[in-house]
């Protein structure tokens, strides 16, 4: 007999099958064991009466994490006994045999329980399995999913963004070494000139893509390895049509989250945001000038925002828009990578933009310089040398549209969905300063 | 007034458009001017006549990879002149309006031309525009598409795999050190672990994910940096559960690639390879009599396969089973990784295969062990210290059912579905021991 998947149970009510799994918990009424049995596809309760003896021999031996494969009879729940939560939540399993796949040793600790977060951090292989962790990383899964869709159908083309790089992309970000052969190397940290490179081939492309910073900071909000979903496109009119574009992606990324993953957002407790036809945006100076009024800090002067900032404009356009995202627009000139637009209208600004939701930068954008002699003149003025860019520079030389494009961090967008305080819950294997899987010794 | 892509034309005729993209070609035929004009979805014939003096004075100016914007009337073609091949091959445009957006430095050669490997690779972000080189990137984007759909339809979740590890997950691939703060760390040289750790987590698991080699061959078959297919998954039998998923997916790849890809393949003269039900398959010690017998060369004594062998066993394939396509099962025990599963009815040989399409080895996979004492065991037995595999073991120590996996090379499937000659070819970026887009300097 073929093995059923959970999920498929329900249309089998009445019929003999065989599921397979891991004993997510045992619970033991009297005679009466029950099994929460967990597979790729959800979770079902297993039942095994006493009268199935040797089914029940094996059942009274199982713990938490054993993998069984269970022989029985689909039945259906009584009306109020249905888990709605559950995709199999309607019916349960009467088992008639139990066959143990794969024992498990006695779990250090309970896998969903309450764990400072080096103990998490020591024992994913363990904790990743909980309830709580396996949804957020579906719902991880299902941005990726999503993302790559909605830009496939407006017909970008997916990209391969090389990580061993000559060079520091930006200029400016903490970058990790690397010992290729007989020379240094270094880690992405970033696609930019890639895609950019690739907007002159295939005019519209994308990639979900690890970068690396090379970042002391040891904070809820940094990682040192994650995950960019990236776009960059040509003909455009100016950044205003990349963050339309991105609103649309936001708006195709939350509907296919509500129809696929409303279990998870449920067991999270977290809400899918509404995203408006047109979200919000303000200059810099405009949104300094709403920090300064509403929550009375003078930080005009400033040539970019500091996490409180980002907090209480999340918190304005919460409250005067309605809108849970909020753009904000023309950063200095000086405080971006040398190819970010001059805006003509607004000299000193760009024509760049960050996302901030929930209370965090998640995106950055903007349209980029495509004249070469433009980003010739830039590349010395930022202190770059336009001898490590002539590849790049390539790109330029031989015809490039006005054109754009942005960075998304998947790790952050996917905390700030969920709810959860610390980047590294919303990564698989969280890299940072002192801990590769386990700590690093000193 | 919109601008339209190309690929949608021909729903237009007669209709006055907006087009834009990159000048492809121009050629003059006495006063008539026609450019070829290329965007995101496609090429198209424009024609400019010498009455629209305006528009008919820019395209005089107007040379290859110059980007314009044109206003004009589509027309359908003379039935003789249309060309199938095109998406837009059956209509014209009569230019009224060009718009210069971007003029190009005049090209160092023809983009399509015929170049050395050294002046191609110097020139990528110019030669990738060739309509070749297009041609094989969208391939490449339409199997990592159709991967991720048949898995995802399969009840996959997607992984991400991190790039920066602690140590070398196999044992000898060699590897690239990287300097993470005041430690060192190292690039992967596969999902590997990872991927294993997550059958805990969600029992199949699947990932497009880079990994590095720091081998110094400088070959056809090799780079430093590829794109891994991987997939992991639980309760399987044996590695011909392995094999046969493989077999859908290669077929679902196919079909896909079929429906979607018949323009790239025409273009590159490339043929997409029918999948049989079933791949044959012969254990390494068959194969390696057939080609004592077939070819006359005895490398019965062997522990693997030479580059010849596998073009021989290919050719034996297509031949004998009219399959392009074979698996070599049962490689020697000390030839695999020390969690390859060992064939309890065939000792000293285990339930791994490879997997040879048109001469060169593109798959490894294979059941793995997932016994947490018998993994302990070996990895003493392999020289490798039990210490550095403790995070990985955890998967192992708390229950894992039978299971298995394999790793696919995009660039080489890439490489051999079109019949390149170098998986550079297939390759966006790639890096070698002595480039780095650019030459690495002495």
């Amino acid at each position: 007999m073929e093995r059923i998947f959970i999920e498929d149970l329900s249309a089998r009510t009445g019929e003999e099958v065989i599921i397979a799994g891991w004993v997510d918990v045992r619970r033991d009424h009297g005679k009466l064991i029950f099994i929460d049995l967990r597979d790729a596809t959800g979770t079902v309760q297993v039942v095994v009466l006493p009268n199935h003896t040797e089914a029940h021999d094996i059942a009274t031996k199982v713990r938490g994490e054993w993998v069984v494969s269970i022989r029985g009879k689909v039945n259906k729940r009584p009306e109020k006994m249905v888990n709605p939560d559950l995709p199999a939540g309607d019916i349960e399993i009467e088992a008639t045999e139990i066959t143990i796949l794969s024992e498990a040793q006695e779990l250090p600790f309970e896998k969903s329980g309450e764990l400072n977060l080096d103990t998490y951090l020591d024992n994913l292989p363990l904790v990743l399995r909980s309830d709580r962790t396996r949804a957020i990383f579906r719902v991880q899964a299902e941005i990726l999913r999503a993302f790559r869709e909605f830009l496939t159908e407006e017909r970008f083309t997916e990209i391969r963004i090389p990580k061993i790089v000559g060079g520091d992309a930006e200029g400016g970000a903490a970058v990790f070494g690397v010992d290729y052969f007989d020379h240094k190397a270094y880690l992405a940290t970033s696609p930019q000139l890639y895609k950019q490179i690739m907007v002159g081939v295939f005019e519209r492309v994308f990639a979900a893509t690890s970068v690396f910073r090379a970042e002391k900071h040891s904070t809820t909000r940094h990682i040192n390895e994650y995950t960019s979903l990236d776009l960059e496109f040509g003909f455009i009119k100016d950044h205003r049509d990349v963050m339309a574009i991105e609103t649309r992606l936001l708006k195709h990324v939350m509907n296919r989250l509500s129809q696929r993953c409303t279990r998870e957002f449920a067991l999270l407790d977290a809400t899918i945001p509404k995203v408006l036809d047109e979200i919000p945006a303000l200059k810099l100076r405009e949104a300094q000038q709403v920090i300064k009024e509403e929550f009375g800090e003078d930080c005009t002067n400033e040539p970019d925002l500091e996490p409180q900032h980002e907090r209480w404009l999340c918190e304005y356009a919460l409250k005067k828009f309605g809108s849970e995202f909020i753009f904000i627009t023309h950063y200095p000139v000086k405080k971006r990578p040398f190819y970010t637009y001059e805006d003509e209208d607004d000299k000193g600004y760009t024509k760049s933009f960050d996302l901030l939701f929930r209370g965090l930068e998640v995106t950055t954008g903007g349209q980029r310089i495509n004249d070469y002699d433009m980003l010739v003149k830039n590349i010395k003025a930022w202190g770059l040398k336009s001898e490590n860019f002539s590849y790049y520079l390539q790109a330029f030389k031989y015809g490039m549209p006005p054109e754009g494009g942005l960075g998304m961090g998947l790790e952050r967008l996917t905390e700030k969905l969920l709810g959860l305080t610390n980047v590294k819950e919303a990564t698989l294997f969280p890299r940072e300063m002192n801990r590769i899987d386990t700590l690093l010794s000193e």
